[in-house]
């Protein structure tokens, strides 16, 4: 390469350092069967062992000895990769079963698999731009990058609503003439804050003013209703059209997939670019997901464990003073406002006390509302709770961090 | 949904039919040990043997015993996904050690995973369109959807030069100013007509104009040189500034990658969005082809027999006066011409002789070249192949179909 590539290459590496969000990612190894253990590989060879307190296996299902006995048999049956896209040679039957799995999850008629949930974001939304030719995507303002992928890939017409504020999507929705498509595209569940997608009035508006709704259940899905989300968990999945998921995070697994009418998941099927021409999942992959799946529809014991986890850490936060965010959900967010800082505090936390959370700050977060994400599982004991108050508390002293307000 | 949303969705499909494109899964499950052996299930719950004769498999290496038992292995040790991004909780040690081998493959600085080769194209031309400001990207007209999909998405400038040809590449190279950043972008083997591109005179022509040059090896990885690719073959890997590769094809499993200098890898790593807001590639997936990049660099004789039987496939074809088109690797294509005719002797194949082939039509290949695409892997056996001989000859004699100019 001419140096020229390679120095602008650093230039711009210079600006992330400059702005304090040059990223290193911990080297971690999770230990089966002893969640939330890991051991975190240091620079120099050794490993330390940390609690994780940041993961988003949220049930633990990425170690639950059901879903790694199928994941091993799969293995055993078939081999390790697909060996081909969908249409050559890489459709197994545990696709098959998983896609009818997920449909049935979601009440729909059909479903179908992705790479990622990031590629069934991009996929979906870019390709029902391209199919419902002058269509306006109306997409609250806080979607996830994958979202804003697919929304500028499909390079049709976009309306950004304030975040989780129908008053204004239904001011936008009312200055669209009536035969322009549209599609309302959000989350169920914002994931840096917590707080939860109006799925109700967003269906109730959509059917008023003739949209399609697109939901992202990412962090929804497996952990509300009977494992189908908060829109199964509100009574109004049927009112959603595409249901977009992950089989990554509750799931524990990796992949992504969306659920709809027959007609619709046929369409993307058959014209989106990044369904199309890429290896599909790994067999192992979708047996591990299959069971999950099955295990998440009948559990929901596990459901309200975690449920219980998340308000108890909340309540011991707040208890004890400290800046926790107003989060309804699983997701416990506390507040620190400062980059340096809250990378400080991780730091700290990681190398005293062996509790690794990491630093949430900007481009995730907007500035000045850098934070501290928690993602407490059925498997956090209240012993893993009393060490990490302890060290927070002692932190948030000697550091001098603002306190919640009284 | 408003019924109309669905009608323009069942347009959509109705279009696809009547161009002959609309594709139906074949519903596998292959077995493992016995590769390129596999059951292939039918819609009455019924299932019937076929041989695989169109895995990207390359090597059976997803079905090899030391790649399936580091699989078993990472499963029983840290689970079955990665249960965060790559940033939050997703790095494992796994993650880690496959970077380094895989820069070590290409004799490169640093390496990246992705989700996919297709994200890894993806991300990589887009990100690198944006961080070289005015950059022009200069690609080869029969790049694959993936390359096409990062050169969209960096809304840079883009100059198609016609396929292979490197003198068309230096008219549009002396077009350019000197200081405007150049990319070059292509690949070692296009898959469909199984030609090499030019590494050596598009790593000249980079040189001369000051061009980065960016090669997708998806199709060379593991099968050229010492399982380095098309570029390490001929000499050229120090020439290439970034190698993409795929861990589905010869490697036998699932996820993707680059190579090249610590800046460029670094800067992607920090600025792509398809590979910060994922989830990172389970642990299993990438314990597997660590194993299966470790072997592939040891054992030549895989290699020399894929090479054999590709040779030996296309000699017998030919002999036949098949027209098995012109191809130096270690890909098959197998003239038809008609995307009716290719899809018929494809079913043929299948429900009357058990051999599993994908009839390749537009818009994967231009209207007109319409093939069937063999991949013999070094488990086809001599009597596969006879199996197969005596279907085609029988199918085109029958069919009146072309046969190879004399
Ligand atoms: C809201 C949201 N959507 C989509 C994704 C992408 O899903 P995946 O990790 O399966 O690519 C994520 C996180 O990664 C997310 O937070
Ligand atoms: C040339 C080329 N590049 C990239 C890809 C994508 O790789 P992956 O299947 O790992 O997504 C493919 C095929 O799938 C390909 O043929």
């Amino acid at each position: 390469m001419t140096t020229d590539y390679d120095s602008v290459f650093k230039d711009a590496l210079a600006a992330v350092r400059a702005e304090g969000r040059y990223r290193v990612f911990a080297d971690l190894e999770r230990e089966r069967g002893a969640f939330p253990n890991a051991k975190r590989y240091l620079a120099d060879g050794t490993a330390q062992d940390v609690i994780v307190w940041c993961s988003n296996d949220y049930l633990g299902m990425g170690q639950d000895p059901r879903v790694l006995e199928a994941m091993h048999d799969a293995l055993d049956r078939v081999g390790a990769g697909a060996g081909g896209t969908r249409n050559i040679a890489g459709t197994t039957h545990f696709h098959v079963a998983l896609e009818r799995e997920l449909a049935a999850l979601h009440g729909k008629e059909a479903a179908l698999l992705f790479t990622s949930g990031y590629i069934s974001n991009e996929a979906t939304l870019s390709t029902l731009a391209r199919l419902l030719p002058g269509a306006v995507i109306l997409s609250d303002e806080l979607n996830h990058a994958s979202m804003i992928a697919g929304i500028r890939g499909g390079r049709g017409s976009k309306l950004i609503w304030r975040h989780n504020d129908t008053d204004h999507l239904e001011e936008l929705l009312r200055g669209l003439p009536r035969d322009v498509p549209k599609i309302i595209a959000f989350e169920s569940v914002y994931s840096m804050d917590g707080d939860f997608g109006p799925v109700e009035a967003v269906a109730d508006l959509a059917e008023r003013y003739g949209a399609l709704t697109y939901l992202d259940e990412v962090h929804g899905v497996g952990l509300y209703g009977e494992g189908g989300g908060v829109a199964q968990e509100r009574g109004v999945a049927d009112r959603i059209d595409c249901i977009e998921g992950t089989l990554g995070k509750a799931i524990g697994v990796m992949g992504g997939y969306i659920a709809g009418s027959a007609a619709m998941v046929d369409a993307i099927r058959s014209y989106a670019s990044s369904f199309i021409f890429t290896t599909a999942l790994s067999p192992v992959l979708v047996a591990g997901a299959l069971a999950s799946v099955r295990i998440l529809r009948e559990e929901q014991s596990l459901r309200d464990r975690h449920q219980e986890r998340a308000a108890t850490l909340k309540a011991r936060l707040t208890e004890a003073g400290l800046p926790v965010m107003d989060s309804p959900s699983h997701i416990v967010p506390l507040m620190v406002g400062d980059p340096v800082a809250c990378k400080a505090v991780t730091d700290e936390l990681l190398t005293e006390h062996g509790i690794y959370v990491q630093p949430i700050n900007y481009p995730t977060v907007a500035k000045g509302t850098e934070r501290l994400r928690f993602s407490p599982t059925p498997l956090h004991t209240d012993a893993h709770m009393d060490a990490l108050l302890e060290a927070l508390e002692g932190i948030w002293e000697a550091r001098g961090l603002q306190r919640a307000a009284a």
